[in-house]
């Protein structure tokens, strides 16, 4: 039977004395806390400490990247228990033997290294998964998940988090943050982050009503843009004194536009009462996202932008499954004259921060290390998403360092809702900086002092620094 | 006298270890038969069995690849035969030597690679090519020529081909291809491929007429949208009949459009009568496309785009030359939302797929990757054209790979109206998937019993697979 | 301490028995002459030949590269003396200290290599830079600049400069130029280009004084379109005749534009009236560079494109510290459709010759290599700018030798002002040249005769052919 057995030298580069380097400078980093600025890791797992309850229902349903590549070699998705349809005992067999069956359409992905590393590392699956041995890793797994050592809060001190952030609707009232913060059994630090985007766009269904609702959650009356304004302000300002440090936003385009006042109260009670046309919605959507700069001024968060989704590409699956559900599509996104107005605005006031991500790799070099090699408030985000893999890792180290060098670099973000992933994303991540780095001694471009510096600042300084941690 | 002679590790990596790898993966898929389900040879050639006349007009003259590069550097078309000038046998050679005193222009490009394995493998040509060379080399290749081994039908059994694809016209008959079938002494599978971009583009001059043709072709009355349609049905059904797998389609965008029928009528009517405007042609365009889609589920042949060439970029070149003589550039494309509306209405249609080609290297992660790592019907077509050289192949394979791993890839074509490079540009494909595929096993990504399953699969299932073989 | 001391192999490749091929190539061209069509230095520092004041006046203020990095990590570019505003000599000490302290910020780009190379092989420096060392590394290179051996022409000199272009306004006298060119005692090669951005964009603040002064300067009426159109002729012919042989040109886009003589002189005289709308003035922009493309016919002089970037992209940055202090950020390009109409024209003619530079990396393939492989007068320009370090650098090697090899290469441009960077910025590029073509014989894509060939020619051959020298 095949085995299952993650090489120590996994993704270290192959020249023997360039691996050699990458080995050192992996040794020094390895082992140090995992810090998660950006995420979406549900807070009531680590609030309530439930168990989880199978393999198929932590590993596979709710996880798109896993899924999507199955329902592209031909898997129902409902098979799998995506987008909510309870699965019986029977069925998180099935799903998890179908997953199990397609382990060979994962190779070359980093959902295979990801995947790897859980099965073996945290749970101590020793067989390459395949129909044979499907049932037996099952069985494994769940008897593992039953025991007090993979409940939540143990597997979060196990994996060396130090600070995780939750992605959180800005109506939330954060009780199990609050929860977890009055806590003294539980050491980490659990952040939300402020996620408006809902509220942000007024040309989406049900816009108003979701300003409404805002403006209850305030305690401010959101029937003027004065108030809506400050309705977010507040909200805004409830987050952080909840533990915030960023605001986070994924709109169409990055496109901003500075509004008058006069304005701004125009097409926003155009809106409200549903009078605007689209570009008029889109009009207050890219000045709202100058305003969350503005406020950004004022209360400190951090900004990050995630642009250009095409959300649910396919309408028919979206019908089926939800959101979030593997068929959400990159676009093209233009940086350098879209954010124009807003870096004109704040881009060098004291304090402001926008971290930068992109799915639109051209840009790694094009724009944004550019902006970010100029502006003391761009940072370039970590590869993202779709190019959170190898390759694209190893194109976006080679784009923003060439131009930008290293210290404008984010830090990784895991941005997963994948609980047990996490300690694999980040020892990706790590590998494949120190692999980079040693490239950079090995071609004389470093010594490797400085590489060894570096790839700490890449784990430990960089991050604190864009998220002001 | 410097020799032509490739080295058995020829694009395999560098690094010690990691070719170690590569030769043993590649020795296993090196002499798997050729599938070529997506080219130009004409059928004729195989059909007739007519000799090659000799090297320049063979190997030159209708090679645009070839051809380009010497006009880069000065060279006039007509001096090389290109567009069907006729030159004698003084100007043949002459051509030929040209090419020869050129064979530095090649250095880097793919073009030298295939030509070095044609001379060398085919031919059996010892010396580099040069102005010193030349005449000799031609006298070699000519002196080949005219034996029985060197026809088209013994070079086809030599070369390995198992199945290979031509394009044609809606309104051809396929007599090639039925004689062909119908030959006992012919082991090959030759099968045709509905090639319809003229007949889909109502804003091109002379539409009209060519839909008069293909209703004439069909049997059908083209006077109507309907029956436009129905003709359309009618030559893809026949082409069906006579072997073939796809339908290919080259159009300036992949914007896809649905129209009511009413809509379809009119627009047709109008463009039929000459009074359409550009938008109004383009809108039929883009929804003729969204109707071979529609088709494709009925009937089951495979669609490829390979959209995006700004055709005949010089309009003097065309004129001296005419069309597929080398001044065709490529331009930036779109295929998120383009494809949007098609894959609404036939993406998640059972037996329908579907396969992306670009020259936009961009597109491979952002676009690309992300639609066939969730759609079933898509699929990551391999680099075409401009793309199909080394290092451009390397960016296919990480940008895809790290999104949707090996089995979404189209698998190699060859898409060539160069008889003879056939062999040297599956070689190239397969050497250079080897070579990745041992990166990845360097690295301890894959195992090595993984990457031989992949290597083989890329040859010989993927292709199958994509193109319903 | 930490030392300072560039490795001989700084940038060759990795693998031993790679970096053995590249030393052999290397060892043939490091000592070749510097051969620099295109530049920024100004000539009356050699014309003039005045001692260099101070290490922070000719090593940070200028260098737009090493101010926006610090920049963005905080400093203020007054404390750097940016933007002419004068330091005193503490001033310059401090400025100095802040460069040392953030020489890590340096790490991984091509300012890092630049850099060292200039201290150590320049000026003896030996120790890394540093807050400590910072004084020290400022008294040796201040008492170097003392010296006769570091006066312009010396350096020019020691540097093994043939010929520099420099980058001129239109309406320069070029007195300085004539002064080298009259002086016995100074062997070098310094060339105008006429840089006419600024005269030919009718929508710019202040056009139609700059046109006044251009038919002043050409002693010619501009009040027409025609006598527009002979000032700059004139104008070219002048610099032509003193010893130009390129003209430069960075517009927005490279949309081209071709417009009869009627509709020419009536969009002038809008423009000169100030009556025209901003589709006007962008509309006879588009054509004066078909204009331009006209009168390389006539003239000889090559063009070279260096469009899209946005420039100024921070106002305030701007107010304060005047253009080319580090804000201009770059946009995407399109050259396919945009130089059409400009080729149609010229892009046949005998003698034209025109060179593409992008920051758009993802044109290298999809644009440029196809149109450079084509078109005899379209030549691949070194990459640019943001993009002029290893990684882009190999980037480009890879795009475009695939697709068009290295014969329609321009040639490495270093584009700086920064004169003392000039030999470590070809060095570098000979160096990449070198690991790259190392590469192809490593795997045996090319022969080593064939590789040493090509890496003289990328230093010799290729910009003498690209620049007419």
């Amino acid at each position: 039977m095949p085995q299952l057995a993650p090489h120590p030298n996994r993704l270290l580069p192959a020249d023997p004395g360039t691996r050699d380097i990458a080995r050192r400078l992996y040794a020094e980093v390895s082992g140090l806390p995992i810090i998660s600025p950006h995420g979406h890791v549900p807070p009531e797992w680590l609030a309530q400490d439930i168990p989880f309850s199978d393999p198929t229902t932590l590993l596979i349903s709710p996880d798109h990247y896993v899924t999507r590549l199955m329902h592209s070699a031909g898997v129902d998705l409902a098979a799998l228990g995506v987008g909510g349809s309870e699965l019986d005992e029977a069925g998180k067999r099935a799903a998890w033997r179908l997953f199990c069956e397609h382990w060979p359409v994962y190779r070359g992905t980093a959902i295979r290294f990801w995947m790897e590393a859980e099965l073996h590392d945290i749970f101590g699956v020793t067989e390459r998964p395949s129909a044979e041995t499907a049932d037996a890793i099952y069985g494994q797994i769940a008897a593992a998940l039953a025991t007090p050592e993979f409940r939540p809060r143990a597997l979060f001190e196990r994996f060396g988090i130090e600070i995780i952030a939750t992605t959180d609707d800005p109506c939330d009232d954060l009780h199990h943050h609050d929860a977890l913060a009055a806590d003294e059994s539980f050491a980490g630090r659990v952040m939300p982050t402020f996620r408006p985007d809902r509220y942000l766009e007024p040309g989406r269904e049900g816009w108003s009503e979701l300003v409404d609702a805002l403006g209850e959650a305030a305690g401010v009356d959101t029937g003027t843009y004065a108030g809506f304004r400050e309705a977010l302000a507040t909200r805004r300002q409830y987050f952080k004194d909840h533990g915030a440090v960023s605001t986070d936003h994924s709109h169409a385009d990055v496109v901003t536009l500075v509004l008058d006042d006069a304005e701004a109260h125009r097409l926003f009670a155009r809106c409200r009462s549903g009078e605007a046309n689209a570009d008029e919605a889109t009009a207050l959507r890219r000045f709202l996202l100058v305003e969350m700069a503005r406020m950004a001024v004022d209360d400190g968060l951090v900004m990050t932008l995630h642009p250009a989704v095409a959300r649910n590409h396919s309408q028919a699956s979206f019908n089926r499954f939800g959101a979030d559900t593997g068929c959400d599509i990159p676009i093209a996104v233009e940086w350098t004259t879209g954010l124009q107005s807003l870096l004109a605005e704040v881009g060098l006031a004291p304090g402001f921060q926008v971290v930068l991500f992109t799915l639109d790799g051209d840009t790694f070099s094009r724009e944004i290390a550019p902006l970010a090699g100029f502006y003391p408030s761009v940072f370039a985000g970590a590869p993202w998403w779709f190019l959170d893999a190898p390759d694209a890792i190893r194109r976006f180290q080679g784009a923003v360092s060439d131009i930008a060098g290293f210290s404008r670099m984010s830090g990784f973000i895991d941005d997963t809702r994948a609980f047990c992933s996490i300690p694999a994303r980040h020892d990706l991540s790590r590998r494949l900086d120190c692999a980079f780095l040693a490239e950079l001694v090995a071609t004389h471009r470093l010594e490797e002092d400085e590489a060894l510096d570096t790839a700490r600042a890449l784990v430990a300084t960089n991050p604190r620094k864009a998220f002001k941690l």
